[in-house]
């Protein structure tokens, strides 16, 4: 068995370290066109940033342990520039040598990953203007930096254009952040970023959402940015962070399928439409785990998970099933924490799934422990049944325990039924009795069984003039004088059983508070007395993340 | 409808708040005997410490706000000194007037908690000898700690000991502790508190293993603890931990049925065996999770939990169901967390249930970012299913997120399969691409294919003299030089290709490195040459745990 992987970085590393555990027979050619195999482009932003000190740190893996340890036939800058599916040969290109050779092979695994985008704008290749993907974009980006630049424009809000945005105000460069969306993290739903870009605002980030650069022009100050509003940014430093496109042209030239956003087509044996081609990580088209839709997902772990099962397909023909990507992923910008695993409220939409959201802002260990901080938990799920469809959270800690105990419930299938009785680790340091967990539970649970009707903020906004209910505030008074809601009536929940006559019965009533936790009672209060009454989930704190003062 | 409920801390407070919730109809009369509602008990240690610096803090709801915010009838100091089921009431002792009176119900839930065992030993009730269960039992502690004690003796080394003695040592007293086990965390398997046994020693705490006090005297120095292996020990404080009794004699009176550890027998809906009087709390035996025996668990958590579905039942009779006790816990010491879920190999074993153990020691985050920790996983798993019995995780961070997301999987009844296939989220200073789920998953999963199989190192060492394999170290000679197995032959995982016939057929052979990662590569190599061999599961570090240096 001969084993041809055309890509050394994460899936390709992957299946060929798991292709020689699986079989000391078989043998194992490994193509790169690049310098390096096994780096970790995940940590590329915070060696520019300085937070990784040691470039070596990220080179995970030598060609020369692969070799020796692994008995892999490493070939790097081995360009493969086409595939013979009829003879089963690659034909390669040495780019030291120049030298073109065919290599044959019995199955083939192509993890070429993708490249960053780079839209055929004017100006577009000026010297200044960087993507980010391989070891030598970071050392040209931190090169700029260490030669003293003051001034950046990154183009691009996502995951690495965030890092991006830290790691080089950590090295005190002033930086300008461009978005085409209306929002920073475009996977998440907007009202999320809000604590971000709160903290963007703070570190003395310039955020221009709803805007893409036009044209690129040098000027004395580096690259002139023309925004689509007219309006012109300036840095000698300008990176682009915008999206990346697979790399499917040696597997569209050979003939197999691809998808409609480039992805190349694969099943859950990653085999491609042959089935002696496998493909693995950031180039393919999968499935989305929540919808069954096609689905792209530029993430090292599937990347690396795809690799050994494709590994152990294509040498053993073992029933492997890939279960497709369940978008979990994260970002730490200045402190705060935002994460996401599942469908967002926007891509349920996008689907037409129906679905009910709830938030809750639980501290992330016991409140009467110094230092609990709280998070906001935004929980998406399947209004009949409870199946949890997503969830998103924000905060300073924590965070990362909490998607990943919902990413697990997720792949399970659970309920929010389910997460009421999760049984999680108390002490005061680590969690609460009631652990957020439990805390998203117990709200998303109540809104289905009845017993604690709720709105959310957004859906309260999008209610017609006519539809509007009485908004009714059950803070304390210092807390309403400090902000309520436009047009809100206050009568602190304490005393509401005593002013229920203050209120209508032929007309609908929200009740919020600052979290959610004082609304709900004053909702049950108001519900048995006969009102038609909602909670505002997540109180004024969730929707001043809507809508933010 | 007029509930009752006696107690007022954790089970009783959640039973009455959410009684409320659901409603307002509702007679809710809660008595307590002490002069607090609703405080944190697991906070307790931490004031002693000083690490929790306000006494209120730990005051989590005030009887004024459960009656003006929940319009509960709150009775403080009022011991509920018997029932009677036939007429459905309960004689209450107002402890501040002496005076007795009955006071009907319709539904009664008990929510007594568990009293801190006081063995019946000469000189037990000494003055400066304690045990922590209120908020007056640890003023008097800290009390005692203000006044200047340098030296403390505390005996029972599970979590609340373990927490009282870092608390004790930061605040400058000098700590001996005494554990009947042969361990520290006797829920925990021995081996797993390895790491937790270095840093007491390293923190100068004098732990005293496999021992008893036997007796108590008062002397010059204090109190001196007579323990059974003849040595005395002396210091002015004394700290009992040494477990909890289920507070039934209410319920036993009531002819209640209580089980054999003193738990008061429940359903699933918290039902005793009267379906008028729940129970709920420290005070109950439920089920094991996964073994479906009887258990008892003092955790908030789990009494949270059955109070809110103790109110539920009796006042709406809804169809809910307690799932039973997970046992998930967490205890931090000195920087080190140790934590649980599901079943340990010790209760595995006594439950008689197949059971494969496997060690791994993933780092916490990212190894090329700064700060990455290795923390050690032991998974416990059904061999033909691969299903999920419980998990043990010691480390310096990222434990307690690894710990809820194993918790959660149990919950699901997944598999190692399943861990495999895990999303969890990743970006370098929260994780891995595999993360540490993910490689308890590998590792796990592989021994059930075949693909990598196993011995743990107390398999290895319970071998019989005639059996015992080739150990064979596939680490590096400096790694050889430093620490090796007895007996280990050294042939380096790089060179093990070429030095096959060095190694014998009619032997079967453990293979070993560091933690676990060349030795499954060496096993792969020896295993597709025809030898029989095995892994040695997470190599020396965790042979290190069972068999310290």
């Amino acid at each position: 068995m001969k084993l041809i992987i055309v890509g050394g970085v994460a899936g390709g590393a992957s299946a060929a370290t798991r292709a020689r555990r699986l079989s000391e027979a078989a043998e194992i050619v490994l193509f790169e066109r690049g310098p390096d195999v096994s780096f970790a482009n995940c940590g590329l932003p915070y060696y520019i940033g300085g937070v990784i000190e040691e470039r070596d740190r990220l080179l995970v893996a030598s060609p020369e342990s692969l070799r020796t340890t692994f008995r892999i036939d490493v070939r790097l800058q081995s360009n493969v520039e086409a595939i013979d599916r009829v003879k089963k040969t690659v034909l390669v290109r040495d780019l030291v040598t120049n030298r073109s050779y065919e290599e044959s092979y019995d199955k083939l695994i192509l993890a070429p990953g993708a490249a960053p985008l780079r839209p055929p704008l004017p100006g577009i290749d000026l010297p200044g203007i960087h993507t980010l993907r391989h070891m030598q974009d970071m050392d040209r980006i931190r090169a700029a930096v260490d030669q003293g630049v003051k001034q950046a424009i990154v183009i691009g809000a996502g995951f690495i254009g965030l890092e991006l945005v830290e790691n080089l105000v950590h090295r005190g460069v002033k930086v300008a952040l461009v978005e085409l969306q209306d929002q920073i993290l475009p996977p998440l739903d907007k009202e999320m970023t809000t604590p971000l870009m709160d903290a963007l605002k703070q570190h003395g980030v310039a955020v221009h959402l709803g805007q893409s650069a036009e044209s690129f022009t040098s000027s004395g100050q580096g690259i002139q940015v023309q925004l689509k509003s007219g309006q012109t940014l300036a840095a000698p430093l300008v990176i682009l962070g915008v999206g990346v496109r697979p790399e499917n042209q040696l597997a569209a030239a050979a003939g197999l399928e691809v998808g409609p956003r480039g992805g190349i087509r694969v099943n859950a044996q990653m085999q491609t439409s042959d089935p002696d081609v496998y493909a693995v990580g950031d180039a393919i088209e999968s499935r989305d785990f929540i919808t069954g839709d096609p689905a792209q997902l530029a993430l090292a772990g599937p990347a690396n998970r795809q690799g050994r099962l494709a590994a152990e397909h294509a040498l053993l023909g073992r029933p492997v099933a890939f279960r497709g990507f369940q978008g979990t992923s994260i970002v730490g910008c200045f402190q705060i924490t935002a994460a996401m695993t599942g469908a967002s409220e926007k891509s349920l939409r996008r689907a037409s799934r129906p679905f009910h959201a709830i938030y809750v802002h639980p501290s992330h260990h016991a409140g009467y422990y110094p230092g609990a901080e709280a998070m906001t938990i935004k929980l998406l799920f399947e209004p009949k049944t409870g199946k949890i469809w997503g969830a998103q959270i924000v905060g300073r800690h924590g965070v990362d325990k909490r998607i990943d105990v919902l990413a697990i419930a997720i792949q399970a299938g659970m309920t929010v039924f389910d997460l009421e009785q999760a049984e999680l680790a108390y002490a005061p340091q680590y969690g609460s009795a009631k652990d957020p967990i439990n805390m998203a539970g117990f709200v998303a649970a109540g809104l289905l069984r009845g017993d604690h009707p709720q709105i959310t903020a957004a859906d309260l906004l999008a209610l017609p003039e006519g539809q509007r209910p009485l908004v009714l505030d059950v803070r304390t008074a210092d807390e309403f004088a400090e902000d309520h809601l436009p047009g809100a009536k206050h009568i602190p929940v304490d005393g509401l059983r005593s002013h229920l006559g203050e209120l209508p019965k032929d007309r609908s009533i929200v009740t919020y508070c600052r979290v959610g936790q004082r609304g709900y009672l004053a909702a049950r209060v108001l519900l048995q007395h006969g009102f038609e009454v909602r909670n505002l989930s997540g109180g004024i704190k969730a929707y001043r993340m809507v809508v933010p003062n």
